[in-house]
């Protein structure tokens, strides 16, 4: 059978800061720049989850499209849109949500709903900067 | 001389939340729906700056794009970019910051810098809303 | 009080001919070309709808914007999002569905919920075309 | 010889709907939702072929461009752009026209006159969903 | 009879250079920056054409859309699109090729093949800056 | 340690031809069309820089943003931006500038500063051509 990639996009909009509560404002700025201003700045993040396997010949889909629409919504983007991503959202508690690590953490909530399928999370910041993680290789 | 208009883009990150201070939780809910969630969310606003006036013969300008690029972000961008909107900016004290208010906001901001040929702005929250405003008509 | 523009946009899949069906075929060929094919063929329809007026000094916004979103998609996207525009259709009936009609018949769809607001409807058929009508001037 | 990759966007107009014929209605909209009703809709859809090779090192080129654009048109875009992908497409025949199962149909059609170069097909459905297909690995 | 506006977006690569011959180098470089160097640089341009006027109850269109992309092509970009602004094309001898002189004489070469109708020109240099243009006013 | 990568695009624009010096002009205008047109012409050129390796577990980055911008304006884009590629850039001295060899000459340029990281130089000639360089496998 065919292995085919799928990829969705989502969108939401959320506020974050970039700082280590180790460091002092110094440091903080000197590494982070103006995205260590303490009451944070936002973004309208984009994310792509793209699945992967096989097609099912009954309905020419690899994964029934509202149900991979649901699963993200339920267990993702609605803990994340329009919450503030360092102070609202418990499983990036103690992360500093650069977009790396949001990538990461994004495609581990996401495993488990979508064992075997899921492929990569891909988030974009802005129109130029964009972090992507294909699960530990 | 023949009349043109130049329109430049400008970006900056940043976050707010949507809430009337006279208002109690559920009327701003009712109101603002999740853009009243008290730690805020953000965006990667896009600002579309319209001038309008003849062209200069000498270089073929409307108005010499350095300058205008300069203008708008110490008079506007460098005030706004990766700040709270409705906590770090003095000249949005008290303003609700919608994408109406913030376009009305950004226009007298430029019209004392951009005179004569200040002729629009443009503000993209998301991809899907935006407010443009034209000063007193 | 200040004018303002806000522009919403909204997005639906249909598909349409391009047939007027006093004309034969090979008229109907010469004038519209391949979109005259009889199975038709389809768009990625993007519609901006821009209201105009006074911002509400409580809420900072010209309209809610959540009811802006369900008025438009009750009244008009839910009547044309994955239909046939010549057959599922009763407002576009014996009209051609050219990307100007569509904007006129979109505009009348409209301007009943939309009474004083409506400024303009604009409708992209593609990246490269696109419609805009403002009413009776 | 460095190993390098090419892409060209292609883009085409058609009209589909998701069915299997084996199902009743009920079975046919609990899966493909509004994508089974039966009138079909359509998509401004966007192509994606990637090349891969040696660069020839007299032109500077993977593929000559101008070949690559009138091999595709000819074998792919031509005998889908402005059709219904249900009705009108003789290699579509028997297939439920998902993003997955297009990808699949087109790289088999293009891997026939792209032999050995042919590296990848994504077909954008909309700007939130996309399928793409490398061969059988 | 309802007025609409139909816009069709044109697309022409070509390169360019900003200086007036009768200002010394460093005049040049002082207004015009790094666009004055003297090999040139280049640019994508998207060129956005607005027509404006009754649609033909026949076939529901402004003007005849094949019509208006050959006129177009003929008698514009075809002069453009792969030349050197400066030094190819003779409708913009001794003309100062930025945005806003390229708006006004693309809309004088245009405004004699699409009288009464054409409404304006829209020039994008970049996704950053572009001119309008909509004739004498 | 988890492995991401990063994408930061840039921007620049230039002016180039494409032609062979040994081959005769109607050999040139044969296999490159009017790139082959003496005084050249141009590109808004978009280039998408990936890397790739594991995240710093105290700021949360693979790389310091500000950093990798710095480095990928002073090793490549001010050498590029503005110019014309065949006459003005040293590294690309008798290479014929397609997308295909501006891939590799690029990705050539950035090894060096970006030791171990560097991933892919994917650069857009434009909105549907570009190619992708990922050093030799």
């Amino acid at each position: 059978m065919p292995i085919v990639e799928l990829t969705k996009r989502f969108r939401f909009e959320a506020s974050h800061v970039l700082r280590n509560p180790d460091w002092d404002d110094e440091k903080n700025y000197e590494v982070f720049g103006k995205c260590a201003r303490p009451n944070g700045h936002g973004h309208n993040y984009e994310l792509f989850v793209t699945i992967r396997g096989e097609v099912n010949p009954d309905d020419g889909m690899l994964y029934e499209l509202k149900q991979l629409k649901d699963l993200v919504n339920t267990h993702l983007i609605d803990k994340v849109d329009h919450f503030h991503l360092n102070h609202d959202v418990e499983f990036l508690d103690g992360i500093i949500p650069t977009a790396e690590n949001l990538a990461i953490a994004f495609y581990e909530q996401l495993e488990h709903v979508l064992p075997d399928v899921l492929h990569e999370v891909r988030l974009l910041e802005t129109e130029n900067n964009w972090a992507a993680y294909r699960g530990e290789e």
